[in-house]
């Protein structure tokens, strides 16, 4: 199946109404495996939109609470290995002198779930591995509501699939930092920080993250892991998102969309938002 | 935050437009975690929408590879542990004499992921768990086009959080068999799926999977455990999910939806559709 820019073509039968069969190309959202190896161990396999398989890869060890500053990181490079494409095993090579606990990545790898499932065998696990943000900004009402259109303006190669979800770093004042699609959320958030990361500029204080889909509990979670104070998101949230943005000291906005008389609509959930 | 049905009540602000802050109620969906015993052991803890908890673990160890018949489970009781409420660890009791191979249940808990993360350290073994599909009947065209509005009116407590999936099986006639919502999709599915294990329905030869949202290789992975041949989705599949489907054997229909036209459109995107 040939692919391009996070979508793969594919032939299709297309029914209409009544009308006959239809045989055309149709754009599917690419979904292929990622293996994640540190230091030559392999730590996890994520389906994922090949494309920013680096920030994903760092974005992921920082979301887990695995990697801590860029300078743990020498080089993060693509290995052939059992047969797979090159481009799906991406070892992160540690700098000299970097430690990473391994028994502690084991533990987060397990404790993640952009699916709700945790091979982690207990609850309380799963709650409180990250510092709660301690104070942030309000976010300005104007500001949300000028995010998603400007999330629309940035997405070049917009997702004509139907199938990718969009994460995207705003600044306080709005302006765009970066955005990213997979078709997975976790992974677009997970690129979006870990291109922050790598930048050297987490955490992520008095930023604003812009979500296309629903908010679970484990994004949240991730978005804390990268000191992020306020999330936004165009759909629901989940009531444990709710509880841990309120446990957290997060902003949480939901329902960021017009609201049909041409202006725009938000939930509020936790937090407040100044006007 | 009181909860009932799968939504759970929280005080939001609700701003909309230039217009003052309004504060009131709102449902978001209900999103716990759920901790999976088998014989007393932790196998996984997977964040669900409360309710149908034993279909959810029979139907999860069920899509995973570990349990094949229900004469292997004894009974499923709730137990307190950790300080966790009751209703949030449930343990599968094994009949007498059944065995289960914890590496086996190991391997595919590490490798399942609604999330696209598996702890399983190769791709490989995230390939082909399950015989493909020898043969089955082409869905009617028919039939697949009145299934969304079938699983609609099915729907009692028709989500109204906006944060839930929905999954439904039907015959190859098109009758409603069960339905059930989760905050997370593949646990939809698991439930079921575990109905139908409880049912001693399996495998699910003929039967139609409806999805209420977008189709990953793990969705197709899981239809493809419970040996179900067919899925129909509303909204769109994923790369991933087109290739598994052609290589097991399963008929794959996404965008299942009104065509703005008073009937309905569908893509067909592996196995056919019959007129």
């Amino acid at each position: 199946m040939p692919r391009a820019q996070g979508s793969t073509t594919v032939t299709i039968r297309r029914l209409s109404g009544a009308g006959a069969m239809e045989v055309c190309a149709d754009l599917v959202a690419t979904e292929e495996p990622l293996e994640i190896r540190v230091a030559g161990r392999s730590v996890a396999v994520v389906m994922r939109t090949p494309g920013h398989d680096r920030e994903l890869a760092a974005g992921f060890l920082v979301t887990e609470g695995v990697l801590r500053r860029p300078d743990q990181v020498l080089d993060m490079v693509y290995c052939r290995a059992g047969g797979e494409p090159e481009e799906n095993v991406l070892d992160v090579l540690l700098a000299p002198g970097a430690a990473v606990d391994f028994d502690r990545l084991t533990r987060h790898v397990f404790t993640s779930s952009s699916c709700g499932i945790c091979s982690k065998a207990s609850i309380a696990a799963i709650r409180a591995q990250f510092p709660a943000i301690a104070s942030h900004s309000a976010p300005r009402r104007a500001v949300l509501a000028s995010l998603p259109e400007a999330l629309r303006a940035a997405q070049a190669g917009f997702d004509r699939t139907g199938g990718l979800h969009a994460s995207a770093l705003f600044t306080a004042e709005g302006v765009l930092i970066n955005a990213r699609e997979d078709v997975g959320r976790h992974n677009a958030l997970d690129k979006v920080v870990g291109r922050a990361f790598l930048d050297g500029a987490l955490p992520l204080a008095e930023r604003i993250l812009l979500v296309s889909g629903r908010v679970s509990f484990e994004l949240m979670q991730k978005a804390l892991g990268a000191g992020i104070p306020i999330v936004a998101a165009i759909s629901a949230p989940s009531s444990a998102a709710v509880a841990f943005a309120q446990a957290s000291g997060q902003t949480l906005v939901g329902f960021l969309r017009p609201d049909g008389t041409g202006g725009m609509r938000m939930n509020v959930y936790a937090g407040t938002v100044a006007d």
